[in-house]
């Protein structure tokens, strides 16, 4: 009999919540003789606080033993900026090879978006999500004086690029418009851009179904708002698909709408499943946090360990329940979670 | 009497064809008493092509001996990506020590946006022009093998975030709304993103009357599309800020629209004016392209002389001819310049 190994980690803020509905959606949606054991890991403000730790090392391999990770949001504003961000999300990424960073953007019918005549938005772009500059390589100098240094290093390197080109390649290859877009900027941080280029060009020569071409991240951003439907699959740097996603999120419904998957392809260390969200403090609590991303991440969790049929029928309760959407009659986290959940059941 | 040295650097595709127009227009709004001089710089794709060099140093030189700048277009297909952008236009902005690249958005009525719903949008992005991950500090090993590492460093200096952070107070401070918005990614960016906060939070003491907040540059791009009426102003570094105010221009009109100034407020050097669009070689020499930038960018070049009056009166021009512009038919690059120069001086 199959079992699903699931680590939890609901976070801070409105991650409980959401992470909560994101559960019981899972549950709903699994076949029966699948068995579901969860474990959950009390990380991010609370924890820290207490002990000072973001992530301790018996955790970290611990959560080795998992098929899979559900991570609510990270962060409150009594921690410092950075803290938990570089030393429990970013951690995990890195720690784990979360290269491919999974980021769908759909915009579903009857979804409010801002851009006028609700253009027709269906993309995916695979950020890179172990090496630019996230990687942690940088320091000050004479910190706090009127001379201080403060540098930031971009690390890129061909095995790093290659392999997430490849896999973008793959996922345009297999989709039916068969299209790939690189981002970057390689007019003006030419060594690695053109590092990606290069890359990207050569590896295109195995992949002649596949239409490409390559935009600076600052047009990028005209046509997300300007000519969405021209996109089918982008890839590019951890920083630029961190804008260019929130950015997509914004015109396609919100961040609460948007999901997304750290994903480790080899299957060497558990994928991580999250909201792009934040813990968004301001709303904990109350109800009024919207689960959906976070049950859109469950069905890209589904489909990443097998269970297709699964993840489909999530995202089509998602589409079913965003249809039947009335936005004078909001409803309550737990409400979403309850429709979706007996959509998917149902 | 008083007299305009000013460089023009047409530069390449449609550069020649906008700053005709924007030549036209600030000889139109100029007193009669002002004598302009201008003197053109052959420089670009075809400069390059025909003698290997972007810049000349007798060119940099010879720069210094004007008031300011005028530049078109940089950037063609003939040209690999980055040659002229690091070797003529960047080396400009370094070499002239532009640090504030001012890149005012606002939307004008009747003209188009992506947005449903047509928000009030009236803010001005403070670009820091000088540092950040533009330094051209990086390089590559093993290039072109699979062992290549490529590095990008952004360099951030105290004395180099100060000085521009202290612009964007003043400018704040001197409009209506007195509002100053910090965008980075302190967050993951954390040396130089705290070097950013800790400059300016201290400096916000010395303006206590202009509000301040601060926004991670992936959910300044969610407010850009979702809530952009809450901008005023805005201080970011290089590489957010080149983002940041493409997806400004796309929601205020587009590019055909955008002005910059790429200023030294110390006066050491000439302040360079520009449009924020490209050479769009696919329109050039068609009549196609849009030279309002362009004629915006010498509203802001007056401006920084001194002219703000003339300024202003190039700007009441561009809105009197963006409410009267009808999309159905439209009209030669040469055609607008020709109504600019025509209410500017009538
Ligand atoms: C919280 C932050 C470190 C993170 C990132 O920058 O990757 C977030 O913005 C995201 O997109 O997942
Ligand atoms: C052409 C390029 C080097 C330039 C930049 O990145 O600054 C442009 O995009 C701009 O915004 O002026």
């Amino acid at each position: 009999s199959r079992s699903i190994r699931l680590a939890v980690i609901p976070g801070d803020g409105i991650g409980q919540e959401v992470v909560a509905q994101g559960l019981k959606v899972l549950s709903a949606a699994l076949p029966q003789d699948v068995k579901l054991e969860t474990q959950s890991y009390d990380l991010g403000a609370q924890h820290w606080h207490a002990t000072g730790e973001t992530l301790p090392d018996a955790d970290l391999e611990s959560l080795k033993n998992h098929d899979a990770i559900l991570l609510g949001a990270i962060g409150d504003p009594s921690v410092p900026s950075g803290v938990l961000e570089r030393g429990l999300l970013l951690k995990l990424r890195f720690a784990f090879d979360h290269y491919v960073n999974l980021r769908p953007s759909k915009l579903f019918p009857n979804t409010p978006t801002p851009l006028a005549g609700r253009p027709d938005i269906d993309f995916v772009v695979v950020r890179e999500g172990t090496e630019g500059p996230y990687v942690g390589n940088g320091g000050s100098m004479r910190t706090g004086t009127p001379a201080e240094v403060a540098t930031e290093v971009s690390l890129n390197t061909a095995y790093g690029v290659e392999r997430v080109v490849r896999d973008a390649y793959e996922r345009a290859h297999a989709r039916p418009r068969k299209k790939l877009t690189l981002v970057h900027k390689n007019n003006v941080l030419v060594h690695a851009g053109h590092l990606w280029k290069n890359i990207f060009d050569r590896v295109g020569q195995e992949y002649p179904e596949v239409t490409t071409d390559y935009l600076h991240v600052d047009a990028a951003t005209i046509f997300f708002v300007t000519q969405p439907e021209r996109f089918d699959v982008i890839v590019t740097d951890n920083l630029f698909g961190d804008i260019l996603t929130d950015l997509a999120a914004a015109v396609t419904g919100g961040i609460g709408l948007a999901a997304s998957g750290n994903i480790n392809p080899s299957g060497a260390f558990p994928s991580m499943f999250e909201p792009v969200h934040g813990s968004a403090p301001d709303i904990a609590g109350t109800g009024k946090a919207d689960p959906t991303a976070t049950v859109l991440s469950v069905a890209l969790l589904l489909s990443h360990l097998g269970y297709g049929d699964e993840a489909a029928r999530i995202e089509a309760a998602v589409a079913e329940d965003l249809a039947g959407r009335d936005a004078a009659a909001p409803r309550t986290t737990d409400e979403i979670g309850d429709a979706l959940a007996a959509r998917v059941s149902g």
